[in-house]
């Protein structure tokens, strides 16, 4: 079971308009709803290979049982807090030219009763995990060491970690060496200050981090144009071919996904393959597969068999090792 | 008792921004939410002049349950008919320097029975009422003659009734000749057809309506300009004090509120007053002050007793009698 840590749930909407008009009154022609936020996704993703995954979430108020409802009515398992607070609604605007306009709620705020229940929850369940997951923004409220704590509690049970978060919680937690650090180009820049346009660059980049944070694996995503993999040994790069995006929220979490399903597919423990190199190949290859099939529909997380048998084949890939 | 038809019940959702960049992931900054919809900002604003009413609408989901929850926390008395759909969800984006876009979800779907409700409840409950109020757009499902079976339910028991909604329904219901017709200067315009430029042109539009539709009062709102009555003999125009506008969401329908206020405070039968010029001054100041007040507050339909009595004093009126 992989364990999912993805706190700050989302009720998503997204409004379809011709146009948007600033200043003026617009209305919605389509308008669909549901579950995202960065764990419901990678748990959405990952039901596709049929790997067990737990999502640990907190959800509160009336957004939070729609969320809740959502998780259960695609068959995913979860261990939610439940909060006094209400789970915040994210709103994407889809404009016919394509541009995607977010609109981002603030994290509800938790109390410590809620905090010491969903940490006791992810401390309980750690041991049956094989793997653990960590995205996006803690809630507001939560202690400045929680991920730092999760990443510890998994390596004290020899469970290998991917965090998709860098800033405060998540850049906290790269003291407790989680073996992966999943984030995108720009991040990876902010993290590195060093430059990062040509492979080069993001080689001097990854090794400072490795180095730093004493990490196996760097993944970054660069939207359209894939993704790229470090182990320390080796560079690879990714590049999907081009599909209509129709939705592009929670390519990057299925990314995450689909690192963890080549991983799983090795049959082999993190410890003992992350050296190889064509373990960090399929790893990355299914990741920018699974981001690029996700962003072909309109639910974050919903994959089609079909699209990611295709964007698989269509993939360009590129390798090369380090001297 | 005031019966208010507001049919399309809304949870408003406010979200305040620095700056919106298309294209881009935008952080609310604060974010408010509350009860809208035409309707319940006209109880809203009455419940300020102690004038009780009755809110008849559809709602449903759990924005629904926010709506109502949020209705009878602020004291309103509803004849809600519950429905299958969900209650829509409008967002209000309001940025630093002023500007207000507006995002409208569609109306939800009603069942021929949830109509079928909806309509015996405003049929039994126009007997009791002293006045009709009908505003906005009807749900999808509603009849094509649905606003026009209301005014004319409300004509058989000799109830007056005032209508914010000239589109479709509403234009229908104009058949059935309510006394006051409630709309802005662009929809006169669209109306009648006519120029509405000048207070010259405004009148021989303000003529052709009351003709076509045997209208008694015709009152137009024009935004920060304040509003204008017309009672086929004279045109009062009410220009409002400059206000710092914090939320302009339901000031229309505050305007609607203050017109029955002045109503009320006469005393009088609709049929008896409406030649009386004064009555006319005296309804379109108070919709006018009202309106105003409103928009000095984030909810929709809230007012400060205060602000209203200020506002009220701080208005400029003329007043032309026609030959």
């Amino acid at each position: 079971m992989i364990l999912v840590v993805g706190q700050n749930s989302v009720w998503q909407k997204t409004y379809q308009f011709e146009e948007i008009v600033r200043g003026a009154v617009n209305r919605v022609s389509h308008h669909f709803e549901s579950a995202a936020g960065k764990g419901s996704n990678v748990c959405r993703a990952l039901a596709v290979y049929r790997i067990p995954s737990e999502l640990h979430a907190y959800v509160g108020g009336a957004n939070g049982t729609k969320f809740a409802d959502s998780c259960h009515a695609d068959g995913l398992a979860t261990r939610f807090t439940t909060i006094a607070g209400e789970t915040r609604n994210c709103v994407t605007l889809l404009e016919a030219d394509g541009t995607m306009t977010e609109l981002v709620e603030a994290a509800p705020q938790i109390s410590d009763e809620e905090r010491e229940h969903a940490h006791r929850a992810v401390r309980e369940r750690i041991r049956a995990a094989s793997m653990l997951a960590i995205g996006g923004t803690a809630m507001t409220g939560e202690s400045d060491d929680c991920y730092l704590d999760f990443v510890h509690w998994a390596r004290e049970q020899h469970v290998p970690v991917i965090l998709d978060s860098y800033r405060s919680h998540g850049k906290r937690a790269l003291d407790a060496h989680p073996q992966i650090l999943k984030i995108n180009r720009d991040e990876l820049a902010e993290l590195s200050g060093l430059s990062v346009d040509t492979e080069d660059d993001r080689v001097a980049a990854y090794r400072l981090l490795a180095d730093r944070y004493d990490l196996r694996w760097i993944v970054i995503t660069h939207g359209k144009a894939g993704a790229e993999g470090y182990n320390g040994h080796a560079v690879v790069a990714v590049t999907p071919p081009t599909v209509t995006a129709v939705n592009p929220i929670g390519s990057g979490d299925s990314v995450t996904a689909g690192v963890i399903a080549a991983l799983v597919a090795t049959g082999r423990r993190f410890d003992e393959c992350w050296p190889d190199e064509n373990v960090l190949r399929a790893a990355v290859l299914e990741g920018v597969a699974c981001g690029t099939a996700n962003c072909m529909n309109r639910k974050p997380g919903h994959i089609e068999p079909a699209d990611l048998e295709w964007v698989r084949t269509e993939c360009t890939v590129s390798h090369r090792t380090l001297q």
